[in-house]
């Protein structure tokens, strides 16, 4: 066992302790009520880094929630590397659904349940506490690296990349290393080839300008509720299709051999179904479900609401209706082009007697691709075969993860996911949880990248 | 000057006072959490009644919400006249509308503003008031009388048509008097000759048992908002017809005339559009607004939710989405047939991969109209001309008294319409009032219809 294992294996505690302190702050980036937690997560991981002997850890303010680095560039010679993780959480509603508070984490069966605890706090702590070990016992790092995390990950990284553009020399690097991304699956190890973009909106529909009596006034003005289910249905066809003009126009062809690659991956698709609790699939008619996730453009509708929807019944014709509408990209699909293509069928299709809002999400984020043969993710192949004794497989992840477009873009490197969060870990989904193990895998793994990574 | 108008002018402060205490108890008899609240608000009736004269004010159970009766029958060779009034009121919802608290009744404007202010407290405790002053100044009633209040009348009534069957001899009359169901404006006095039944059903729509990240999961299995709306859009088509096959099939022909009697009703389409914040009428093609209103039935969506609906994005597919959906029903649809029918039509209809689950809304309510003819109504007719100095109008009601088909069914007698709210007074939206106008002018009316409708 190396010096940098056993340090880790004797700070076990104290690294787990300092995982719960840090998933306890509610750093919800989407919800202005939290913004001053958001900061308080930003602080608590200055320190952390400042903590693993890394002097220059320091807080960036943005036009939105604070980004935090630290770098380490005393190996001449040796690559340097960018790691990049975020502090930010997802709203934990519906909050009658957690068995315990999403931010009061409690260890059951081996698991560490809380919101951020696999989004991306587990994950994210993994690089900071391997840094700590090396500077601990060898007072050196094996390569340059410099650490870039971000607050507004679950936002669409909107302030991430005019960062990204204004600070080119702090974070130069040769490629970068992700410690979000979870793995497609606990059981089978895996490396991302490709994340999907995303683009949304929210629209509004409004009728007269109070809620009406449904008797008194049925039958003489519009409902704004009819009038958006009609828009929104509108926007797929009986096939699952997306009908709106130009939506698959630019999706690329995929490289040869992938739809053989995808097929020829394990895959129970029943087993799968019954762990989410769907009675089947369902989707793009004339593809599979792995192929309508990882290679196919979808839009979701994330959101409903509008009138009474309370207990009993009320029997009204609401002033307003609304929803929430997000794209999940493939390249190379640009999310500003899809979102205004969308909008203007919204705009098109609406029906006379209502009045529709559209508000266009701002920072969108680009579909992501990495060649199959990167030398960044040959190592990280063969370190996850060395800790987990499996090869692992070439996934496309169907989420997103707006950085590696931003990096690509700004700094023209590619990124490599190593993320030890599993997908199965119900982020964005109450009781979100982060195995104990991956952590564990993850501490390895990483300590065995950075020495691997060194040229000899 | 009668000496129960001087009474009633005499007393007018106690009088008012009386009818904010009963609005500041909040009787939402659609919510099991106000459950005590209107029996609170049964109890105030009955001491109301009972400090009329009427000693024997009473209280009944039932499977629901209480009903109250009190009776007079101390003038042999009289007429006798059933008062029906409800003490139960809409949900305050949404709560963030109100101008003031919505149990806590303020006079603005002489206006009363408050929950039930118009639907139906105000205009239920103007009868009472007028049987005060008769038994007070004169120790006895000019005609027969029984009142029959109930606590259901915003949940359908769901009870009351069992208690009237097994309560016929308390409830004898000739006829009866509605102190609910407004009058249509408040610058044209008017008779109902007509008012729509309802039916009503929710529906909900399940996906995956959880919520699932959208992109993760996106384009595998089905979104419960798709499905819904793609269910809810059907249920019309384009011409703004209901799309369920058979829903117009018992629709009755007109009483002849009428078509053309309500094209001469002086009615300012533009006022009323303005009135309630609409750019343009909406509805059934090839019918004009008063007859989509009054004469044709419809769908109506009163409440959607599902999914994450508050501020900023959150990209989740829900597992469940839900809708509440509401039929205004006109002769001779009958409700039990009509939500049947929807019912059928949306599990037909449940695209694969979701499952629909359908609550039929017990208690619905049959359409009702009276004769334009009937006595008891061409007194009113002349009463409301004495009191206003205008000649009022017959018109139908888009809205429903469920009574008016309850007493029909179960002790065969007609019901008059005789309240004195009027239809632009916000009840079932935010900032619900009466006009106090509208009391003083109700208190003169019925002290006059009650010694007019006795025979020399």
């Amino acid at each position: 066992m190396t010096a940098v294992e056993t340090y880790l294996r004797a700070n076990r505690a104290r690294v787990l302790d300092d995982i719960v302190r840090f998933i306890a702050i509610p750093s919800v980036s989407t919800d202005p009520a939290h913004t001053v937690d958001v900061r308080r997560a930003a602080d608590f991981v200055a320190a952390q880094l400042r903590g693993a002997g890394l002097a220059d850890a320091m807080i960036h303010s943005t036009p939105g929630h604070p980004i935090v680095t630290a770098s380490w560039r005393h190996a001449p010679g040796q690559p340097t590397v960018l790691i990049y993780g975020h502090f930010d959480v997802q709203p934990p509603d519906p909050l009658q659904a957690w068995h315990t508070p999403p931010f009061s984490p409690v260890i059951r069966e081996a698991r560490l349940y809380g919101r951020g605890a696999s989004d991306d706090k587990g994950p994210m702590m993994i690089p900071i506490k391997v840094v700590e070990a090396y500077l601990a016992t060898q007072r050196r790092l094996p390569v340059n690296l410099v650490f870039l995390f971000e607050g507004e990950e679950e936002v669409s990284s909107a302030h991430l990349g005019g960062f990204i553009a204004a600070n080119k020399d702090l974070l130069a690097a040769d490629f970068a290393l992700s410690a979000d991304g979870a793995q497609w699956r606990a059981d089978l190890p895996s490396l991302i080839t490709g994340s999907r973009g995303i683009c949304a909106l929210e629209l509004e529909v409004f009728g007269a300008s109070k809620d009406l009596h449904s008797g008194r006034h049925g039958g003489a003005v519009a409902n704004p509720i009819q009038a958006l289910v009609r828009l929104l249905a509108a926007l797929h066809d009986e096939d699952g299709k997306v009908a709106v003009p130009g939506f698959y126009d630019e999706v690329a062809a995929l490289p040869p051999g992938e739809i053989e690659a995808i097929a020829a991956i394990p895959f129970d698709e029943a087993g799968y179904l019954r762990a989410i609790g769907a009675a089947a699939g369902f989707g793009e008619a004339g593809y599979g479900l792995l192929q309508r996730n990882w290679i196919r453009p979808t839009l979701e509708f994330n959101g409903i609401g509008g009138g009474y929807a309370g207990p009993g019944k009320k029997t009204v014709i609401p002033s307003r209706a609304m929803a929430k509408i997000s794209c999940r990209l493939v390249p190379d699909q640009a999310p500003e082009v899809i979102a205004q293509r969308v909008a203007d069928f919204l705009r098109a299709k609406t029906p006379p007697g209502v009045r529709l809002a559209l508000a266009l999400e701002a920072g969108g984020a680009r579909p992501y691709a990495i060649a199959p043969d990167h030398p960044g993710l040959v190592l990280a192949e063969a370190v996850l075969q060395e800790v987990t004794g499996i090869r692992p497989r070439h996934v496309r992840m169907g989420a997103t993860v707006p950085f590696g477009g931003l990096l690509k873009d700004n700094l023209g490197i590619d990124t490599v996911f190593f993320s030890f969060a599993t997908s199965d870990e119900d982020y964005h989904a109450p009781n979100e949880f982060f195995r104990l193990s991956s952590l564990d895998a993850g501490l390895a793994a990483w300590s065995s990248y950075l020495r691997r990574l060194a040229r000899p």
